[in-house]
C-alpha cells in the first residue's frame, strides 16, 4: 500500500533519489563498495561533490560572485554561524515564527539585534508588512517559509542592506534571485536530501569583515577554499542531494517545479476555502505557504479532529498532524509530493464533509 | 569480484550495516517510507536514537555520570566545541600529529595551551613518553589513534586533571575506561557509521563552568537536555550507527573485537617485520596502531612502490596509498575488516618479495 508522505521534515524525497541512494548503499559508482565506506577523497566521491555543487549553481543561477557549500549542523548551526561571520555591531531580523526567534536568540550573542516586525500577536499566522529596515545594520535576516505556521514570503524583499535568508523549507521550490543575497542557508531535509547536510550560498566579498577570531570549522572561508571538503563531508546525504538535483533538472528545473507547486497547493487551499468542516490557518492568500499548508476544523466540527485524523490515516496519509504549537493539521507538499497524494487527502476531506451531512 | 577495503575513512563497515541500511532506504521499520524521508519525531526514528544511545552505553560501559550524544560536524567541530565549553584559562595538549595540531590550533582561540610533548621531530612516528601534565590546567587532551602516521596510545593515561580524548579512529576497537574521561569524541566514519555523525560522551558535571556565552548548538547541555534531538539529527548516519552497534554486540562486544583486532594487525606487522621489501613506519611495537598500519618499501626497493601498488590493486585491494604527508602505504584494518582481506594483502606482499628473488 503506497503511503502519502505529508511529513514536514525530514520529508518526502523523489523516488529517483530513494532508488539511486539504495543502489549506491550497496555498490557506489561501480566501485564494488558502499557509498558509506568510500573515501571522500576518492575520485568517485569528488565527482559527486563537484556535480552537486555545479547543479546548485545551474538550477539557482548562482552568480560568479557567490560560492555554494555543503556543510553540516542544519539551519540551527547557521543561526550562530551567520552572525559569527557577518555581524559587526548591529543586524535587523524579521520575526515570523519559531525559526526566526531561534536565529534572533543566537545573533544576540554577537551584537545588537533590531526586530523590525513580528507576527507573534496572532501566533504568526501572517507575514508582517510595511516594516522599515534600518540603513545602519550589517544585514537584514528573514525566514522565507515558516514550516510550523504555514506562512511564506514569496518574493525577495527589496532592501538597501545586505540580505540573508533561511530558506530551509522552500529552497528549490520557486525562483529566487541569488544575486540579491549575501547569504542563503538551508537545512537539506525538505526539498533536497535526508537530514545531515546544509546548503549555504554566500557572496565571497561579504566575508572577512568582522574582527572577532572565527573557529576554522565555522569560518565560511575554510569551506570555500577546500570546496566543502575541509573535513569529511556527510557523504550519503550529499550523494542523495545530487540525485534530487539531477531529478529536478530532468523535470524542467525551478520554473517548472514552481508551477507544479502552485497547482498542488491550490488543490488543497481551494478545498479548505470551500469545505465547511475545515479552514486554513493563514487567512491572507498572499501569505500562504505552498510548502506547508496548515488547517484546522471549523468551529462546528472542532470536536471531530481525531475522527478526521483517523479517516486520513486510513487512506494512508502520514504526517498530517499539526505542530503542537498550533494544533490542527499540516499537509507538507514539497517538490517530490505527487498530485495523486494531494488528491487522496482532499478526497478524504470531501468524504469527511459528506459523512457529517 | 569482492573488494578489500583498506580506506582510512570513510572506511569499511560491516556487511550487516550495509544490508540493513540499504533495506531501510527503501522501507524503514515497516513504515512504507524511506528512512531518509521519515520525521525524526516519528516513534520509529525515536526508537532508533534511543537504542543507539543505549547500546553505546552498554558496549562502552558508560557510567551514569556521563551522557552519550550523536551530533554533527565531525571531530573538526569538536576541536573548537571542546574548549568553547570546557576551557577556562589553560589546557594541556599532547601533539601526536595532524589531528592533535588542528585541535591545538582551535583551542588557542579560547585560552593558553601547553603542548606537553610532541613527536613532530620524526614526523610523528612514535608516541612521546615521560611528559608531565601541569596540575593547574583545565584539562589534558590527546588523540588516541593517529590515522595518518599509524601510531596509537593503547592505554588510558593516568593524569590528575580532567581527561579529554579524540577517539575518532579507534573507538569501539578496544576497551576503554570511560569513567576516567570528562569528554570523549569521535567522528563516526571509522568503526561506527558513514560520515555525518559524531559521537560525544561527556561527564555532566564537567559542563557549565566557563563564563563565556555559548551558542545553543555547540553547548553540550542543549543536546543532553533534548537527547540528541534538539534539531533534526542526521537520521541515516544514526540509523547506520545503530546497525553497527547491534553487529558489534552480536559479535561479542568490545573485548571480543579487541582480540580480533590484535590478531589482524599482528598478521600484517609480522609480515612487515619479516619481508625484506617492506618495513613498518612505526618502529616501536608499543606505539603501533592496530587500526592504521603504515609501511614503506625498504631501501633496496624504494623505486618499486608503484609496482607493489599495481600488484595489490590487481588483487582488489582498495585504499592502500599512504597519506601524502608520509607517502608509502597504509592498511586500515578497522573492526569490520575481515581476516580474509588482510590475508590477501599479506599474500600480495609475499608474492612481491618472491618476484624480486
Amino acid at each position: 500500500m503506497k503511503k502519502h508522505n505529508f511529513y514536514a521534515g525530514p520529508s518526502i524525497l523523489p523516488e529517483y533519489t530513494i532508488k539511486k541512494t539504495a543502489e549506491a548503499i550497496l555498490d557506489f559508482a561501480g566501485t564494488g563498495l558502499s557509498v558509506m565506506e568510500v573515501s571522500h577523497r576518492s575520485k568517485e566521491f569528488v565527482a559527486v561533490m563537484d556535480e552537486a555543487t555545479a547543479l546548485v549553481k545551474e538550477l539557482l543561477q548562482v552568480p560568479e560572485t557567490h560560492e555554494v557549500l555543503f556543510l553540516q549542523g542544519g539551519a540551527s548551526t547557521q543561526f550562530f554561524t551567520v552572525p559569527f561571520n557577518l555581524l559587526k555591531t548591529k543586524a535587523a531580523y524579521l520575526n515570523t515564527g519559531t525559526w526566526s526567534n531561534k536565529a534572533i536568540k543566537e545573533a544576540k550573542l554577537f551584537g545588537e539585534i533590531v526586530e523590525v516586525a513580528s507576527s507573534k500577536d496572532t501566533t504568526y499566522n501572517y507575514i508582517p508588512k510595511g516594516y522599515v529596515v534600518p540603513e545602519d545594520v550589517d544585514y537584514f535576516h528573514y525566514t522565507t517559509n515558516n514550516t510550523i505556521y504555514g506562512t511564506q514570503i514569496h518574493h525577495d524583499p527589496e532592501v538597501s542592506v545586505p540580505l540573508i535568508a533561511d530558506m530551509s523549507s522552500d529552497i528549490f521550490s520557486r525562483p529566487i534571485d541569488v544575486s540579491k543575497y549575501d547569504l542563503i542557508y538551508a537545512g537539506a531535509q525538505k526539498n533536497l536530501a535526508p537530514a545531515g547536510v546544509t546548503l549555504v550560498i554566500v557572496r565571497k566579498e561579504a566575508l572577512g569583515k568582522v574582527d572577532r577570531p572565527i573557529p576554522t570549522m565555522i569560518d565560511y572561508r575554510t569551506h570555500i577554499e577546500k570546496g566543502s571538503m575541509f573535513n569529511t563531508p556527510p557523504c550519503v546525504p550529499v550523494f542523495a542531494a545530487l540525485q534530487t538535483l539531477r531529478w529536478l533538472k530532468e523535470n524542467g528545473g525551478i520554473e517548472a517545479i514552481a508551477k507544479v507547486n502552485q497547482e498542488k497547493a491550490a488543490i488543497i487551499y481551494d478545498e479548505l476555502d470551500r469545505n465547511k468542516c475545515f479552514e486554513p490557518v493563514v487567512k491572507d492568500p498572499a501569505d500562504r505557504s505552498l510548502m506547508n499548508i496548515t488547517f484546522v476544523m471549523t468551529k462546528a466540527y472542532k470536536e471531530k479532529e481525531a475522527e478526521f485524523f483517523e479517516l486520513a490515516t486510513s487512506k494512508n496519509c502520514v504526517g498530517i498532524k499539526g505542530h503542537r504549537s498550533i494544533g490542527g493539521f499540516r499537509a507538507s507538499t514539497y517538490n517530490a509530493m505527487p498530485k495523486e497524494s494531494i488528491q487522496v487527502l482532499v478526497d478524504a476531506m470531501k468524504e469527511f464533509e459528506q459523512k457529517q451531512a
